[in-house]
């Protein structure tokens, strides 16, 4: 790990970077760990509070671009968040998906869903179902930092 | 391969099999190759017809339920899919999920993109964009027997 602990310093090279793309200027969400390959964020979202994003350093745009170590390195970091997802919040599901169409700078998407959340069992991106009368992240059982921490500390380890 | 050439026989062992998945009891698609680990088929659908998904045999839930080897060896094939579309179609984008809120047997969506798509940039979960005027599949730069040919030759090399 270049840099375990949560900090706002990005490893991105220079050199690796398009000036036109958001998650080459900015971290694309609240840092949590991050190795010169990747970094994983926490993405801010009312209704998945447990949203988090793993951003391949380099502007790369498909999952295919990477080679066959680099793509093992990104599964497992993206692995190793599930399982502390469900370690933690024993969520109903969790959902993963690497799409791209507005921002083409390779992301996953690390999701976990709850069968009492707004859209389920619908995807975070089609209808909301339901509305919550309280806000989502006080059903988790874990508060947010906490659930940062063990992230970033699975992260370390893995 | 144990099956290359598309077959509607499946491989799932009954011991891993759930009375009832949906997966577990049907292709969930036009099959177009498998091995005793996963299968591939391609997914009717008239918006998006460039969608394959490969399918975990075994009936388990989530990604993380994979060992390494097992991890390694889905997303070998789900790049070669997504290697595939982007030699053969040159679509904008690759999208690539694996969300199971509604069939939480492991599979994962594989889906060639157009910034001419009914959806596009939305995901296929979001809301249409827009209305073609003819099928989206006249639209691909290869017919679909034979885009299934090249996946399920791509998947046998790999």
């Amino acid at each position: 790990m270049n840099s375990p602990a949560p900090s706002p310093t990005l490893t991105v090279s220079p050199t690796a970077c398009s000036t036109t793309c958001p998650l080459c200027q900015e971290p694309g969400g609240l840092l949590v760990a991050q190795t010169p390959l990747w970094r994983v964020v926490r993405v801010a979202d009312e209704n998945f509070p447990a949203f988090y994003r793993l951003i391949w350093q380099s502007h790369v745009a498909e999952f295919s671009d990477l080679d066959e170590a680099q793509a093992q390195a990104c599964m497992r970091a993206v692995t190793t968040i599930e399982r502390v997802l469900r370690s933690a919040l024993s969520p109903t599901k969790v959902n993963l998906a690497t799409l791209g169409n507005v921002v083409p700078h390779l992301h996953w998407h690390v999701i976990a869903r709850f069968d009492w959340d707004s859209h389920f069992p619908n995807p975070v991106w089609g209808a909301a179902l339901r509305e919550l009368n309280e806000p989502a992240w006080t059903r988790l059982a874990l508060a947010l930092p906490d659930l940062d921490a063990q992230v970033a500390a699975a992260l370390q380890r893995h």
